[in-house]
């Protein structure tokens, strides 16, 4: 018999993640009904969304209930299908959770293409990640060779793409990252033009000589103070394309922005976006990102854990800004 | 010999504009040049951008320097003219300071058409303000039948013509503003469908009742606790035009924007603009604006100081809300 094993959300966090917030429950595997697939997680990617909807009330999607298996996509291999569509071996990408077994009727999977690369990277550079970074380099910040490109969070999954794709198009790319070893992976292996640690005392300072005459794109995925130091170095007609504010997740009250007036006088335009809006555009990112990858112009790097049980601790990480690269499980 | 009177800047804010920020001059007119223009300033317009003007530093234009005389565009009457271009008694609008009379080579002038309506007008609905309004509304905001429009500072010059336009286009139109006196005038003169008072105590409850489903424009000149009111009101895909922060002009300590995270939830474009980049569609707005006003499509309300002298007091009371409409001083 199949024993099932699940993260639970237990409490909601009171400011920081702790693993009191979660509970890990075992049981047994229901069976797939008519029409539905049994699928075996083997890969769990963890996102800074998923600290959103651990909260109370609900963001662009509705927030998980207390008890509810926590969110996240997986790579998941079919065990069982009684579904024309799938059969026993194939592999998929969804929205399943962390958990170990899990029940789909189909229609919230992607398909993989085990050819594109190694699985996993359907969580990160062939996935999510790599699409939001795709998007919102590309379709909001619409690089110009020659442009001054600023990257939030430029050593994780989606700064670590959204900087290559914006080098890739001609632009002088400087990363932020929290501390030197980030800011050397991101210069060293990334191939950003340079990188700004924004723990250093006057970061400000730093990234305004960093960037001298200007930014036209910063790719936002942390917002707070970081985003206060950026808008008043933009450029007239600078595009800030917002997917995430990681620097308020984790925190009980949230970072006030004062610079937005530089907003008016450098004529900046702030568009946020949720890339599941855009799944028509899906498989031309991803055509892409493989092609990027298969010919070296672009590389991404997997921080994996081992094992279910270490899904929390993973995230709390994240939060931190423990990871570089993509924050996977893998799941035994 | 005519007497110019200048008002200058004295001293820089600490915060709220005070009389003793400003001097009071007279002089004897210089002469024009060869190709000039001598010209007595019959208005001038007080506007919300003059209070960043009086602070070191520089924001999108250069900032005054202790002693210059205040920046401002007036309305003015050509009286000696050394330059083939212009006429004695032509009129004129440019940005020709607060003093009775200025000298211009006529490159900094824009020719006014007595005939669209009263020559003040052209420092309101038919000038700088009305022409804000006109760009944000329709090129940034795009309004389509049927959605709603929310305006801060709704019986100010700009407010108050951006709504007129939303509703011309179809749409749900609530304003914001300060005091019950102002939320009248914009209800029964302005005809906005609402207008919710910033004063009172449950203000972002009020609003949200009152927007319903959702904003999907909100028309910006105030920044500050309005703006994080309505940001988690917007609808997905809102446009949010912004143009001023008039609520941090006179501050010491600038407001933290709390709820950007919401731009990225609700999908929302902040995109800021100064309509001085726009003077091509200049002529194209005030055709559109004066015939409005000439089919009594919309209307406009001027708040008239007497005297140059009473050019501080104008803008001390512009700053803390004390103008229905467009306030523009009269000089002697």
């Amino acid at each position: 018999m199949l024993r099932n094993l699940k993260v639970l959300l237990a409490a909601r966090p009171n400011g920081s993640v702790a693993h009191t917030d979660f509970s890990i429950v075992e049981e047994e595997v229901a069976r797939p009904g008519a029409g539905e697939i049994l699928l075996r997680n083997r890969y769990l990617s963890i996102d800074p969304y998923m600290r959103v909807r651990m909260n109370e009330g609900r963001s662009y999607a509705a927030n998980l209930a207390i008890g509810d298996v926590m969110v996240g996509d997986t790579v998941a291999e079919v065990i069982q299908s009684l579904n024309p569509e799938f059969k026993v071996g194939d592999l998929a990408t969804g929205r399943l959770g962390w958990q170990r077994f899990a029940i789909s009727d189909g229609s919230n999977l992607r398909r993989i293409d085990p050819s594109l690369g190694p699985v996993s990277a359907n969580l990160g550079i062939l996935g999510m990640p790599g699409i939001t970074a795709w998007y919102g380099t590309l379709k909001i910040g619409r690089p110009a060779a020659g442009e001054t490109v600023v990257i939030g969070a430029a050593s994780g999954a989606v700064g670590s793409a959204a900087g290559q794709i914006a080098k890739l198009h001609g632009c002088r790319v400087i990363g932020i990252a929290g501390g030197e070893r980030k800011c050397r992976h991101v210069v060293d292996e990334l191939g950003f033009d340079a990188c700004i640690d924004h723990r250093q005392q006057d970061f400000a300072g730093a990234l305004a000589k960093a960037v001298g005459a200007g930014i036209d794109i910063y790719f936002d995925t942390v917002g707070g103070a970081i985003l206060d130091a950026v808008l008043p170095l933009c450029k007239p007609n600078a595009r800030i394309p917002l997917c995430g504010m990681i620097a308020d997740y984790d925190s009980i009250e949230r970072y006030g922005i004062k610079n937005l007036y530089s907003a008016i006088a450098n004529r900046v335009t702030l568009q946020g976006f949720i890339i599941s809006d855009h799944a028509e555009l899906w498989p031309a990112a991803v055509t892409d990102l493989a092609g990027w990858i298969a010919s070296g112009a672009i590389t991404y790097r997997e921080t994996v854990a081992q094992g279910l049980d270490q899904a929390p601790q993973a995230l709390i990480d994240l939060l931190r800004g423990g990871n570089v690269g993509k924050q996977i499980v893998k799941i035994d």
